[in-house]
């Protein structure tokens, strides 16, 4: 029997119509959808394709939102696992991921396990979220000869990141908020700043003065950082 | 007379399949296209979108590739004025461009002076050529707490850039190709570097090896730097 294939699919950030028409035609010829489940048990991704899967089987991959690095290897271990058992059934697999699957994404692991295993495997681009982002700031992410910068707001490189030179986009800026917001002001970089929350979802919101400020945001919350430019 | 409306649309990197639904609407619903024409004569985003165009009015908007501020600005303006023209009219406009239009788009430009004069726009987001290429690799561009600097080889801070810590995307490598090559062998750093030329179009080439190289790409590639990681 021939193995199936397994693809990577980003489904983009959140509005179901950002997804490409190739990520679509590939989920609807796909026998099986992965879908990543976070330990508070939504699965933003599935949401997001949902119109496009029907009644066809979906295996659920737990990923934790941890750094516990044995917690997450028993997870990718065990989702590759359940996905390798429908690729030797003969079944095409899609494995969804918000964003771009090449992007911080949790299944990228997932997908690098199984391609070692010996399997086909395909990444399939989508719309990042801080592409999303921008254009519903109705802003430039760069420009010209403008670096950008894109930095985990979780891990502490914060501080540094925000003297480089050029564009930045702050991800999962979450529960981070304040204190990078307050290393901005202490830049005199407020009025470049934005934040955007579940952008394109339900209940998304965006800031764009960031002095007011009272509470840290959600998971999905983006900080771009931006000169203006003549 | 209701005024239309200019739309910023990102036809994605260069495979038609990899635009989005929401594009593929918009350019649907629209009068009129406006589609960047280089000094070339190339029109890759109208050519990306030609499957949805059908026999509406195309206009073709110079954008020559230099860095004569006067010269682009007016194209812009140009581009502009003929924009608005149309919306005056009552039609709305899809003004193409090529990857993601926040990230170094020309079209920008022209849609922020649209914007300025009082029309109503919106950007709509498309996968950037970073991403799609590399999912064409088969590689993650970032990781965990990985920063990931996207970096246009074409402005003369490539070797501070190559120094930061994280994932690299050098832009428009095109010319500079061979210089690059060499600062990443200089760093030994040219076993995690890949170049990928016309990702998604006509011609695309991968070079993994880039000692192998012996000469200046095209004005489409990109060499990404990536750490492996366990």
């Amino acid at each position: 029997m021939k193995q199936g294939k397994l693809y990577g699919v980003g489904v983009g950030p959140g509005n179901p119509e950002l997804m490409t028409a190739k990520a679509i035609r590939v989920i609807r010829e796909s026998a099986v959808i992965a879908a990543p489940q976070a330990d508070t048990g939504g699965q933003t991704a599935l949401a997001i394709a949902a119109a496009y899967i029907g009644g066809k089987p979906v295996l659920h991959c737990e990923m934790p939102m941890t750094r516990d690095r044995a917690v997450r290897d028993a997870c990718h271990l065990q989702a590759a696992d359940a996905i390798c058992a429908q690729l030797d059934a003969g079944r095409d697999v899609a494995l969804l991921t918000l964003g771009d699957p090449t992007v911080y994404s949790s299944c990228w692991y997932v997908l690098r396990r199984v391609a070692a295993r010996g399997y086909a495997t395909e990444l399939v681009p989508g719309v990042p979220s801080f592409c999303a982002a921008a254009a519903a700031l109705g802003r430039a992410l760069c420009e010209d000869g403008e670096m950008l910068h894109i930095i985990p707001a979780t891990h502490g490189a914060v501080e540094e990141a925000l003297d480089l030179p050029g564009s930045k986009v702050l991800m999962k800026a979450g529960r981070s908020v304040l204190a990078v917001r307050d290393a901005l002001a202490a830049r005199g970089a407020l009025e470049q700043a934005a934040l955007i929350e579940r952008c394109g979802m339900d209940g998304e919101r965006i800031v764009t003065d960031l002095s007011a400020l009272d509470r840290p945001a959600g998971y999905f919350s983006l900080i771009l950082v931006k000169e203006e430019r003549e």
